[in-house]
Formats: C-alpha cells, sequence, structure tokens
C-alpha cells in the first residue's frame, strides 16, 4: 500500500522493488533506455517515486542497471533452457532461434533483445548501463560455449563459435522486428546449424 | 551565412540542407533517435533552428527520416567497395567484416551500424523511421545477394545468406561496440566465410 501523501518514501515491500525492475526491464527492451523516464516507470509499476528512489537512491541508471541484469538473467534462462532440449550442438542453437521468432511474433513484434537499444544509446560512456549489457552479452555467450564443449567442440572453436552464434541471432532478431517477419531468425538458425555441422 | 536575426528563417543554401542531414545522422549513429533533440541537430550542423524547418517542416522525424536514408546508402557505399574487392564471395563478405572492425576501432568504437538504435527505439511504431530502417536493411542484403548471384550461387541461397550475412554483421558490431573489441567481428567473418565455402 502507498502512503496517503505520496511524496514521502512509501512502505515499500520487496514486491514493490521486484514490480519497478521487471517494469523497467520491460519499457528498456521495447522503447530503449533513453526514452524510459523514471516517472513512467514508476506509473506502470504502480509504486511512487518515492518507492523508486527508496529501493535506487542512484535514480534512474541505477533502476536501469538492475533492469538489464534482470532481463540479462531471463534470457539466458530461455537459452539454458533450449540449449538443454537438444542433444546435438547444432540442433540446440537451431531450437534457440526458432524459440526466439515465434516468441518475437507473439509479442507483435517488440520483445526483442532486452539490452541492444541501451547499449547502443550509451556507447562511449563508462556507466553501469555498458557494463550490465557487457555483462549479459558474456553471459549468454557463455551459456552457447557450454553446449558447444559438452557436445565435443575444441575450447577455442566454442568459443569463438558463441560469440558468432550469440551476434547472429542479435542481429536476426533485430532485421525480423524491423521486417515484422519470423525468416530472418529462421534462416540465421539453419545457417548457424549448418556452420556447427560443418566442424563434426 | 545566416540572418543577423537568427529567429527567421535562414537564406539556407544546399550546403545547409547537407549539413543538417550528414550531422543527424552521425547523432543517431551515436546517441540513437529518442536522445537526438533537433536543437542539437541545429547547433552541431551550425544552422538556425528555422532553417531546419525551413528544410524539412516535418520537424525531427522529417530529418532523421533523411539522415537514416543518407546513413543506409554511405554504408551501402562501405559494403559495394569492399565487396568489389574481391572476387570470392567468401573472401568478400570476411574482408567487409574486417574493415568494419577497422573503422569501428578508429571511431572509438561509437559509429557502428547508422540504423539499428532507431529502429529499436521506434518499434511498434509506423512511421517513416521504420520504414527507412527496413529499407536500409533491405538494400544492404541486397548488395550481398548480388555479389553471391556473381559468384554462382543459386538464387534462394544468395537470398538466405544475404539475410544471414548483414544480421551476423549487425549482431557482431553490437558486440564489438559494448566489448570495445575487433574480435567479434573478425570471428563472425571467418565464420560467415566458412559458411559460404560450405556451398561450393
Amino acid at each position: 500500500m502507498q502512503t496517503a501523501a505520496g511524496t514521502s518514501p512509501a512502505p515499500a515491500t520487496p514486491g514493490t522493488r521486484d514490480r519497478i525492475v521487471t517494469t523497467a526491464a520491460r519499457l528498456i527492451q521495447r522503447q530503449g533506455y533513453v526514452g524510459t523516464g523514471i516517472k513512467q516507470i514508476a506509473q506502470e509499476a504502480r509504486a511512487t517515486l518515492g518507492s523508486v528512489y527508496h529501493f535506487f537512491p542512484g535514480g534512474k541508471e541505477a533502476v536501469a542497471v538492475e533492469a538489464l541484469r534482470h532481463s540479462g538473467e531471463e534470457f539466458a534462462g530461455l537459452l539454458r533452457d533450449t540449449l538443454a532440449g537438444e542433444d546435438d550442438a547444432a540442433d540446440a542453437v537451431e531450437a534457440c532461434a526458432v524459440r526466439l521468432a515465434t516468441e518475437l511474433r507473439a509479442s507483435g513484434w517488440v520483445d526483442g533483445c532486452p539490452v541492444t537499444a541501451a547499449a547502443l544509446e550509451t556507447l562511449g560512456t563508462d556507466t553501469g548501463i555498458q557494463r550490465a549489457c557487457a555483462d549479459a552479452l558474456r553471459g549468454w555467450e557463455a551459456l552457447v560455449a557450454g553446449k558447444l564443449l559438452a557436445c565435443g567442440f575444441a575450447a577455442d572453436d566454442a568459443r569463438e563459435l558463441a560469440t558468432t552464434v550469440i551476434g547472429a541471432l542479435e542481429g536476426a532478431e533485430v532485421t525480423a522486428q524491423v521486417t515484422r517477419s519470423e525468416e530472418p531468425l529462421r534462416v540465421t538458425g539453419r545457417h548457424l546449424a549448418r556452420l556447427l555441422r560443418s566442424y563434426t
């Protein structure tokens, strides 16, 4: 419950903090970091501005860093889950592309990569935003590399292929969003599978 | 020359219009569309706000659409030039990745894909911005497909591979920017070359 005054920090519960983070994550994913205001975050999270600053004294940037971490972990969960669903590395990577395509369409093409826009908007700045985006990308690459290692790829190949896989999926997602079509992701998934099979 | 008054539309020359477009293009590339204000565009283009509206009565969105077209054509020029420099399709695509890596580093990691941020910030809107971004991507894909066709690839393969190549280069560029390293682009270039060679 919010205080009647509304301006003093609300006796915010942990649930409020979670709502602020997940709301910010969704807004940043859909409209970027720059266009997402702290007032909009508070409003859509049904929190007072006071309670946002209570949990995040650093304001918008602090909320965004936590939101990007949350999104990064959420996307990691999707990757981990999908990669584990196929024994073969090539099949597993293609399944990730297909799942991204299906979920992207289901969201009306708006829920793409949760960090790309924020990363590009804050380039050249040494902020927690850039570090959170870099950490997310590295975490996703590590998941793909782990799957390839487990499937018998050499360590260097696994690491380099993981970089290409994550980058290609990111780029294909942007193309899919802009052209409102699953095709770029599905085609890229098939080509990544073909690339992986060329190693075996 | 601008009028002394400064508020009435300046007797703006064609050079002024070009400066507005190229300035907007660079700003959108480096900080996105949302964070780029029309006042900043005018200021950095050494134009009055009046002359910006003289050339672009539609305001910021109209300037941005023209800026994205300009950026799209500039990037197409880089691709056309680099693809033409190698006879072999795989070598040509890898050369594109290497050139992007070199130029990205030279820009201090800020001059990446000129349309990605703007595209992601305006998702779900039916604006000229989205159309300009989609047109740019399609134009780049057509250049790669044309090279592959000229190198003897089947039409369907050429078209699909071009989608993967442009998406993978886009994604690798974002990773390179965030991690401030040429490696993602160079690695992706090698893998795309390997993928193309698997067709011959």
